[in-house]
């Protein structure tokens, strides 16, 4: 939506620090995938899958490891790590389309609250009393934040979201639209006449740097805190109960359910569609296969599945079962035989 | 964000009609667990897996069953229900971040609309023709409500609910935000020449002391109405289809999906992540497993499990049937023996 | 929430060009279910788990198959394709609350924004710089479009939806509430400092007369396109991931996910609940079975079920495969008598 703007391959050397080889001169003014690329253009190469395109990409410069620059019919920018090089680059050609500094006329914010004057307010924002908002703080058309919210510098919220009292967010955090923190937990109280609502007095607690995706939905705690520490990422769709708290780095696939007081370590990764069930503990290192249904908790590293009703198993425990159990024809078989 | 109430033992021992233990000046401020509590905090007890924290608990007052008082090391409320008791003390402490009475200024409110003058409408909220709104309905920042519906008294909508025309919602509701009551049901015809779309006539009821969850969609029926019994509460990102109907006081846990023209029984729990196909009756004081997927109708009382493709069975026939497909090695093993 | 319209069975015959049986003059002011309609109503019969009552209905009409009509107990109007027949009778009963034509005082335009006069624009709506918004284009309340977005003619958006920036909507599509097109996908290059985002460059396409649900979350590409096909139904709270396309005509049911870079072809069938891995192929007139995990390509037509760590089958395949597994008493009782 604005014009686009053009580097040569040796602006681009000289911008991230890397080698190259090929024509310096070449103008580059976009990104497309390798198999598609045209002159104008750069690719990266990190997964192993698309090598077989590298003799015959149309693509300006490719970014790529060391070890097949010889391979490369074009241009190339060498580097150890060519998906985050890649990157670093592909943000020269991203236009963020947010509210600028300053504060849209159709905001209404509390006299009460507290906004830094770099901060940025779309049309029909709502901001409650007594909220906080630090430097650089962006919120999209629509949002609202409710009373005693504090969001710390550089967070940005796309419009819609929707954000309850006595949230705490952390710098440099991003959510995307529809996501909703800190309404009250799922708790009720059996009673002979139905269902007695138990209030949620726990808040929402984000670190910085998290990323929430957009209809994310994250409740408040009962009486403690639900807790997403610092460098968490979390996709769309994914439902977090009161009083989970997710440790740093983990990242979270989308359509994800963690139900309440569950605990998730550090630098886990939890495949889409996956369901967690509550009062578990889950350690640190643990990777989590999609669609699974997690009703114990891990307490060691490594890889896991959950067949819901099946149990949970490592990965590798459970590919042997798996192979067995689908080998059951040749059991029958074995079975005939002896009773032949 | 406000400043926090506080109550001696003796003061919630008479409001709620409690027996004490203890010192009765003690001051209490807030809600803890009982692992975590400090002096000026309320915790309970009732879930045994809690009880070993009984005896050193730095608790201000723990809400318990008389069989556990003599063990308690702290001052202590006795009841025979700890769980609702808690909830209602808590209540004490909540702090709700709702609009006041009044309409905003910026709420629109079309002029054929019968508005309480108990209701409270905040920023930007908008009101179709024909709506009604009863004495103390609260809606919150940016909701919508569509033409004709109706909310009866004391119902609650958070800030982003959308709520489309001719919808009944009853009284004492709790609708979260992002909450959609009432789009058009997911029904199609196939023609030669693509998809022609079923106009849906039908309506979204909902009864009395309903509890909707965030992001939560219910889709309004085809030619019958979609209609959710008063008690039941749903928690968020669950799909509810058109035409479906949900019996009194039935438990909806988080991320649920319920297909078309499905009947659900009175006082059901349906576990997270589950999922119930089309055109399908569960009856009354039925359980599902978390992540279940249900293919099937289930006409007895009782505890399910469905596996998809494995077929839907009561959770003990399920659990001996698991048992022996995990014990396949055994059978492999014994196989072997016969053939040697 | 309008007066109700009422048509003799006559004038329906002619409208739609339809046989009929009957009384000419029977005037007719509803739909119902055939086992629920009174004098009044017009019913339909199509699904032979209905045909029962037929010869019990109190309905005014019943469209229905000329081989049923001797069966009919009341008049019926024939056709063969009951359905669809019975879905264009029904539109002449449909009253849908959206804005009418004319930008509400409230909806914010930026004056670089291209805005047809037939458009209709409800309260609170934000439309960004350079949008598009083609003859007869709807956006309902509070909805957001970002920056460069192009909707053509006929397209209708309900309240509460957010389209980001550069995104392409067809025409005659519809959206419901909450949906959210063109956020950022969920791409992140790991460092040993946590994850650093990929900026995604590219956009969310949408095909002509394409329904997207409620709730529904597309995010745009990475470097390349988000795409999804004309004539593509998509139901409430579906996850689709960057880079994705959609073919032709198919239908997605509630609650699936489909992770990154995959491709489905046209006339698919994807059940409720379902969740497809990342980097898939799935080929054109695919059924895959609602809750299914699918963690490979599928290469032919055909139904399929994937069971996640139990591998992707035909419906055929997997229907023996589990009949054998659940017959493991059978295997146990044969392997103790061969023991004896």
């Amino acid at each position: 939506m604005n014009d686009i703007p053009s580097y040569s391959l040796k602006q681009l050397a000289e911008q991230f620090s890397l080698e190259w080889r090929g024509d310096p001169e070449v103008q580059l003014s976009g990104i497309a995938p390798i198999e598609k690329a045209e002159a104008h253009h750069i690719s990266f190469l990190e997964n192993s899958r698309y090598q077989k395109y590298l003799s015959e990409t149309r693509a300006g410069v490719v970014v790529l490891p060391r070890v097949l620059a010889e391979e490369c019919r074009t241009n190339c920018l060498i580097t150890d790590t060519p998906y985050l090089t890649y990157a670093k680059i592909a943000g020269l050609f991203l236009s963020r389309d947010l509210p600028s500094v300053g504060i849209h006329p159709t905001a209404i914010v509390d006299p009460s609250a507290h906004i830094s004057s770099s901060v940025a307010l779309g049309p029909y924002v709502v901001i409650g009393p007594n909220v906080h908002l630090d430097d650089h703080v962006i919120i999209g058309a629509g949002s609202y934040i409710g009373a005693g919210t504090h969001i710390a510098e550089k967070t940005c919220l796309w419009p819609h979201v929707s954000v309850y009292h006595d949230t705490e967010i952390g710098c440099s955090c991003e959510i995307k639209s529809g996501a909703v923190l800190g309404g009250d937990g799922f708790g009720f109280a059996p009673t002979p006449s139905g269902w007695h609502k138990i209030p949620q007095l726990g808040r929402v607690i984000i670190g910085d740097r998290v990323s929430i995706g957009a209809n994310t939905t994250i409740d408040r705690g009962s009486t403690q805190d639900t807790v997403i520490a610092t460098g968490v990422i979390i996709d769309n769709q994914v439902q977090i109960a009161h009083n989970v708290s997710i440790g740093e780095n983990t990242a979270i696939a989308g359509c994800v359910g963690i139900a309440g007081s569950t605990h998730i370590g550090k630098n886990c990764q939890i495949g889409g569609g996956a369901g967690i069930g509550g009062h578990l503990v889950i350690t640190d290192n643990v990777a989590i296969a999609a669609m699974s249904g997690i009703t114990k908790s891990i307490r060691e590293p490594g890889q896991y599945i959950g067949r819901g009703g099946m149990g949970v198993d490592t990965l590798k425990t459970w590919l042997k079962l798996a192979a067995k159990l689908r080998g059951i024809d040749k059991i029958l078989a074995r079975i005939k035989k002896l009773e032949e």
